[in-house]
Formats: C-alpha cells, structure tokens, sequence
C-alpha cells in the first residue's frame, strides 16, 4: 500500500486492515480437513475425504437436453433476473420431490430456492442467530453447518447420538443443562438420514419424541436432509417436517440426487419464516439462477428422475458394501457404522490413535480421510473419523482400506514399542496444502 | 402448530417465532420498491423502475454453443462441486475484462467470484461490518448496497455528490463530523461510473482525491462497478482500484454486460481480504456454480464478447437518447441528468411534488418509476425519481415520459388549484401489490 505521508494504519504488515474486521470475521477460520481438497485431487492418493457425488453416472445427455431447451424455448427469461424466492415450477417440482419423504400438503408459496442448500442454512443463521446463542447439534456434526453457526458467533452444544440417531433423553438433559445457565437455544441442527458424517438415521420411534421435546422448549428443528432419498435398502421415515409443519424448517439438495455444480437446494418454512428467509435471500444475492433453476426443473419434467436417483443408489450400495466389507477384511478389530444410505461410514479408533496426527501419515501411504475432530465444536473426535464411499469405485475403496488398515496397525505396533517412552507423536513429514476449496467437506 | 398441553410461545399470532430473531432481522424490511416489479410485469405498464438489461440482445445461439460445449467437453467437473474462489480459467477472463477499466497488474489468485456482484457485497459486508459501524455512501446510493448494509446493522452515512460524482470537500466534513462523534467508519461504498440510480460519473480529477482522503482516514474503498464497461461516447476514468491496489475492493458483475441470470460476479481485493473472503464464500455456498462459471468462461474464450458490449452499448445509447429527448419535450421546466453510460437517469422534481405519494397515480396512468427515497437512507429522495431506459423500447420510453409528464403536469394544476387548502395528498386508489422480487431494483 502507498503508505507515503501517511499515518500508519492500526492493521499489522500481514494485512493492513486487520483491525477492521468485523467481531464475526474472527469465526472465519479454515476448516482443518479444508486441505484435504488439495491432497484428494492427487491421482495416486484414494480419497475417503470427500463428499462428491458420482456424477459420472448421470445422463448427461438428458441434462444437456434439457439446457437446450430451456434455451430455445425460453432464453431470455432463463438469463434474466428472477424472483427472490425462486421460479415457481422448480417449486412446484419441489414439492413432488419431498413428497417422496412424507411431506405432503406443503405451499409451494413456503419454498425459497437457494444456491445449494448451504445457502438456506446461512439465511436461517443469519435470520436467527445473535452472538452468544446456542445452536444444538448431533455429537458429531456437519462441519459445514458448524461453519455458519461460527460465522454468526453462535455456540454449537453437542447432543449424544447412538446408532438409533438423537438420543431424546441427552436432548432433554442439554436443553435443562443450558437452560439451567441462562442460555438461549435458538434451534437445534439435525441431519436424521444418513447422518454426515455419522452414518446412522434417527429412528422412526424417536421422530415425534425429538419434535415434542423441541415443541415444549420452544425450540427450532432445522431439518438438513440432503441424503433422504439415497437409502440402500429401506427409506428412511417420514421427515421431521412432515409431523409439524409449524416448527420445522426443512431443507433440501439436489447437490445429492442431481448434481452440486446447478447449486441448487432450497428451504421449506413456516409462512411468517419463510417470508424473512426471502428478504435475506433478497439482500445477499437479488435472486438465485434462473438459469439453473430452469434447467434443473426442465430435467424433472422430462427425465425419469426418480430412475436416476435409483440408479445412484445401487452405485452408492455397492460402494458401502465394498468398504464395509473391507473394513471386516483389514480392520476386523475396529467398529464402524454401516449405514442404510448417504454417502458416509464413521470409523472409531482405539483410544491410543489419534486420527488427525495420524492423517499425514496416512497421505503418504495414500490415502485420506476425514479426522473426526473436524466434526465437533469442542475438540473432541481425536480417536474416531469419517469414511465416504460415494466417490471412489470399489476397487479403489477396497486399496483404500487396505492402506488405511496398514498405516493404523502400523501405528499401533509402535506404540506398543514405545509404550510409555513418551515419544508416540507421528512425524509430520508430509505438508498438506492449505489452498483448497471446501466442496469436499460436504 | 400443534401446542396440545404445550405452554404458549412467547410469539405472537401471526408468527410463533417472532420472539426468536436475531437483532439484525429487523432490518430485513421489504424495499418500498420491492413492489414495482409486480406492477412492471403488466404488460400495458410502461416500467421506467426496473435494472433489467435487455437480454434479448444477446447472440443466444452462441451462449447455447458454449453451454453444449462445456457439457460436452468437460460435463462432469461443470456438474460437480469447485473451488470457493471460483474456477481459474474464468477468474483469468475477469482479469481481461477489468484491464478494460485500467486495472493492470492484478493476480488472478485475488479474483473471488460470487453469486452476482450482489454477493460479494454482502460477503464483505459481513467481514467487515459491526453493528452501528458507518458505511459512507453517495447520495442518493444503490438500494441494494443499503440494504446488506442494514442487514448487518450498519448505518450509512451519505455523502454529497454533484455532476461530477462524490464531492472531496464534503467526503472530509462528513469524515470530521462522524470522527467527532466517535463513530467507526468501515468503508465508502461507491459507484464511480454512471452511477445508481444518479447516473453521474466520477471525474478522473477527482479519483485520486477521493482515494487519498480514504487513505489518509484508513478507510477502506468499496468500489461497485457494473456498468463501467457499457459507456455511450467516451469510456470511463479508469477505476479507483487501477490507482490504490492495496485500499479498495472492486466489485465486478456479468450481470449487466453479459446476463444476470447466471449469477456471476466477482470481487478482486487486497491478498489478506481476499483470503477472508473466501472462508465468507465458503462458509455461504460452498462454491458458486461450476456450471455457470464454466459457461461464462467457454464464452468468453470463444465469442466476440467486445462486439457483444459494444451491441448492448448501442441498445442503450439509442435509448438513453430517446428519455432524453421525450424529457425535452414533454418535462422541459424540470432537471435531470444526462448520463454517459449505465442505465438510469435522475429526474428532480419541483419541490410541492413527492415522487412516493404521486407512484399511485402514475401506475394508474401505465408508468412506472422508482420514488427517490428508495436511495436514501434518510428519508430524502421525496422530490427526485429513477428513471431507468435500460428494458423499454425508445418508442415505449417516450411514450411512458408522455404519461409521466402528464401525471406530473396534472398534479402541479391540482397543487396550484387547491394550494393551501391542506388536501393536497394524492389518493391511493391504486393498490400495490407486495409479492415482488427484488431483481428489478439493481
């Protein structure tokens, strides 16, 4: 900067405006699996990091079809500025797509379409969230969603999971707890099919028992169901949103079942809420795409869509079942998750592992993974991480476990040697890029 | 909502969740223009309101071409999810594009696309912006800047302008005064060229003065240019970013050179910024669309995207000349400006008329416009309107002036007749809807 004659500013050399940032930027950190993106597009290196979906096995000549059209038939509108809470027949699509989940009778007026799901969930942080509030979350949790609720200097509480999804006792028990503090609980953050990065779905016993408890407390449900529609063998329950239409902001994805590349997902709302979630979607960003929105809601008019989705389920089937059942092969000693649909397994270590100093390591042996750390709010994680099979093949999940299983008995056998010689630390001989983009997180 | 046997919401009727907003929810009011839009889509209303450029100028067969080509050639990374920063080959186009405007030198790596320019001022709106800090902005300024602004619960400060741009003298008083009071200015938000809705542009004498009072105050220069690149007979001074690299924050957009329904805009800003600005993206979207990133760059790459600015510069020279001309004939006792680009003219009003009361009458008469006070963050505006040439026809231009002139000439007759008998407001018999969105306001 042209510094000449002038004063010198409060900023540091680094960055001279650095004392102008908001209180809120000090919550913009990089993710730690953030460099994970970097290390996964290397070819020799099978990624278990990501959540890619395998958009391979789309039809993409109906897609380009269906852009063709659009184009021809109503170019000017597709390039033009659209409405703020998104077209009215990508909505109305909409509304058949969840129709699939339970939700039936809901507005096409309560839609807001958005840039990815991601999006709806800033526009609820934003709407919601003051400094200092609570935001409830699954122990783990979504990093991305963690991300937001940080960026509006929310806290994130944890709540204990077990293999039936929330447990609604613990949920209880934090909701007393903080309230017993004086805290003030704005929602709680629920991923209940095919948990990322858990793996497991909230039993269908449980739906109405974590609805009431949230009823009685006056709290939120926001329902982030990107993975609904991809289970194996049988469909999840009924969505949240489908048993109480007034407490639950529901939000949905065809970042998943299409494509992330349209960013496309959207929110379902309560009347009064969905007309604030517009106004912030107004402010942030005018409009979302008319141009994908078009494209996307021409491919549901005319593809066979819920074929295609069916197709990703017998690739991603066959891609859980391959790692599982390599995990039996090289890891028999260990426990995971076995997920009915989604895109993710959860690997729990022994208690001498720590599967974020281990992770350089295991990018030399070339393969990555997510550490569970990156899923948690409160440091914990250390001993457990997240496995993703959607975009691999099986062969290549298959050498991927096999190297995995190497480097942890590997680690394993030296502490065994070294048992307290104090000198177990993994060496960090591998650098990982911090340049990378965060669209492997999801 | 269900609330058998549950204790009443602390809500109220209409919205049970009224209690739960955060603070900064109350400044997400619905623009007093949001509602034009609906008005403006009736056919036999002629909108001089909107910001729509006129798309159907467009060479539509060769965006078609790059659409194909891109899915094509590279459908499955266009499908998948990309870099937070936005997609390399399209960040070095923008690179091209802003040399355009003088800025040289720039590294691709400090290009950070968005979801439309719109977003990019929000993400620095959020790193930047604590509640009660001031933004300085020009009077009257973009309605859209205002409200993200507002959103973060900034106040904004006008700053006086005259036909050529931002004033200095009054740029130092109004940074005096608010330092006095003890008030944080974060940035200046400003539109140097054919401004909006003012449709001036700032002097070249006067770029590095503006610059130098910002430096020396350690204000930060927010610099918004959508429309640098479409002048009528003289190209624009080159940017304030060509001159201080290291103190402003360009904003640029494709959405009134190329089509806004993509939603591609870009911000290009010091290093340290720009990498916060990223995490903001990040932590909002994930990525921007690959999809329409790569669109735009096929397109760049391969049509004569010049001689396509050059066509819209045409369109809308032809049509700036056609308000102005029917401003002469019909209006000749009033003032506007008569800009050398970009889309809008400023036309003040005597001082008995209020351009918000009289909006009524006018749609009743088929035209339509956008009152001033939408540009004014406190509550001026009341004797000026935008009128923007950028959508309509030149024969629809000048007709909507003819029954603009004679709403105006009708109420100055009423005004006369009744003067000082206290009955002067207009009656609203025409009702407005609300259900708009806010694309017409850009």
């Amino acid at each position: 900067m042209t510094t000449d004659g002038v004063p010198q500013r409060t900023g540091n050399n680094l960055d001279p405006w650095y004392a102008n940032y908001a209180a809120r930027a000090a919550g913009f950190a990089a993710s730690e699996v953030r460099a994970l993106f970097a290390v996964a597009s290397r070819p020799e290196v099978v990624s278990l990091a990501g959540g890619m979906p395998f958009v391979s096995a789309l039809p993409q000549e109906l897609i380009a079809q269906s852009m063709e059209r659009v184009m021809r038939e109503h170019g000017p509108t597709a390039l033009q500025y659209g409405g703020g809470a998104g077209i009215p027949s990508l909505r109305e699509h909409i509304l058949e797509v969840m129709a699939l989940e339970g939700i039936r009778g809901a507005s096409v007026d309560d839609v807001v379409t958005s840039t990815g799901s991601q999006q709806a969930l800033d526009f609820v942080a934003k709407l919601f969230l003051d400094p200092g509030d609570v935001v409830l979350a699954e122990a783990p949790s979504y990093v991305g969603a963690m991300g937001v609720f940080r960026s509006y200097q929310a806290s994130i509480v944890h709540v204990a999971m077990d293999d039936d999804g929330l447990i609604p006792e613990a949920l209880r028990e934090t909701i007393a707890h903080l309230r017993g503090q004086g805290r003030r609980i704005k929602f709680l953050y629920t991923i209940p099919n095919f948990h990322n990065p858990a793996g497991v779905t909230l039993s269908a016993a449980r739906r109405p028992e974590i609805l009431e408890i949230c009823r009685q407390n006056e709290i939120l449900v926001l329902e982030d169901n990107p993975y609904g529609l991809l289970h194996f063998d049988e469909p999840a329950p009924d969505a949240l949103r489908s048993m109480d239409p007034e407490s639950v902001i529901y939000l949905g994805s065809f970042s998943k079942t299409l494509a992330p590349g349209f960013r496309v997902g959207w929110a379902l709302a309560p009347h009064a809420i969905r007309e604030k979630l517009i106004l912030a979607a107004e402010s942030a960003i005018l409009s979302p795409s008319s141009f994908n929105q078009m494209i996307v809601s021409e491919y549901l008019s005319t593809a066979d869509w819920r074929g295609q989705i069916d197709t990703f389920r017998g690739v991603y089937r066959e891609r859980k079942q391959a790692m599982v059942q390599a995990l039996e092969d090289y890891l028999p000693q260990l426990s995971w998750t076995d997920p009915n649909g989604g895109f993710y397994v959860w690997l729990t270590l022994p208690d001498s592992l720590d599967s974020k100093q281990m992770l350089p390591r295991a990018v030399r042996e070339l393969v990555a993974y997510t550490p569970g750390t990156a899923f948690f709010a409160d440091g914990r994680g250390r001993h457990a991480m997240r496995l993703s099979y959607c975009y691999p093949t099986p062969d290549a999940i298959r050498l991927g476990i096999r190297r995995l299983a190497a480097v942890i008995n590997g680690e394993l056998a030296l502490r065994d040697t070294f048992a307290g010689t104090g000198s177990l630390e993994a060496p960090h001989e591998l650098e990982i890029e911090s340049s990378a983009p965060p669209s492997d997180l999801k």
